[in-house]
């Protein structure tokens, strides 16, 4: 185990805060550490009609685009399951009649305490989009019986992406 | 797209750096945006004896212990494949005979560029295990036979251990 000595906050933003410090190790010695606090969010697997509904948007991170299940961060309090209502609305203008728990996961626990939580949506029917001001994305239908052998096949880079995928693919064998 | 109108590194660090700025989508619309920097890393699913070998350690970022796959962050320069022989011998003891590219993926893209690589490893042979000085580890063997039973309790907790041994399940029924 380890416990900090001392930490500071050293930047907040919108949507993560830096913590650096330093830590002693249960053997005594020390060593420094730097944390992002990120507020979490939830993915969606969204299934229509034998399809998957991915969505293809540009990641500054990256610099490029790429192809991402719908997702979105909690905001404060709320609650995963409330949150991917809300995202499976506001992203691709879907209601959920089935929202199924597929995965929960620390995205990087080296660094952050990131956290995200998977749903697997089904009995979907169409309302209104309203994306956020500053998403600009593209809706991508990849058929269920496709999805085996485009991830053999490593073409998807996303880690949420991959990770609902398989879900999915594990449930449907169940 | 986006493109950075301004950018500036608000803090360097030993395994991350913090980018923060405004972009310009192609809606003409200027948003903040945070990034942070990291090396990437590797994660290794080492098969002995119908067994994968975890790593059970404390992780500051969470606050308590967690299961995981056997990884460790890229040196500059390093090749994920040579890293992967690498992590194998100094976090677990064991040098690898065969080693197969399972995965390969960008851990948040909603904030960070941290890539990803997940080997399986077969064929491994015991040598000495040479820890880092701020790890403390416990190594925790799972029978092969209990890891899809496991995966569907959402059992485990961590992205790259769910992605490996998802990908190792895939590859031994292909």
């Amino acid at each position: 185990m380890e416990t900090w000595i001392h930490n500071e906050e050293k930047y907040k933003g919108k949507i993560l805060s830096l913590e650096v410090g330093e830590v002693r190790l249960d053997n005594g010695e020390v060593f420094g550490r730097e944390v992002i606090r990120h507020m979490g969010g939830v993915a969606i697997v969204p299934v229509i009609d034998d399809s998957v509904v991915l969505v293809r948007q540009f990641r500054i991170a990256i610099g490029r685009d790429i192809l991402e299940l719908p997702a979105g961060k909690l905001e404060k309090g709320e609650d995963p399951e409330t949150c991917a209502h809300r995202e499976l609305g506001e992203e691709i203008g879907y209601q959920a009649g089935k929202l199924l728990l597929a995965a929960s996961y620390y995205a990087s626990v080296g660094f952050t305490d990131e956290k995200m939580t998977i749903f697997l949506a089904f009995q979907l029917q169409k309302v209104a989009q309203h994306l956020d001001a500053d998403e600009i994305i593209q809706i991508v239908h990849i058929p269920v019986a496709e999805i085996g052998e485009r991830l053999a096949r490593n073409e998807f880079e996303d880690a949420k992406t991959i990770i609902g995928l398989r879900e999915l693919l594990a449930y449907l064998k169940s």
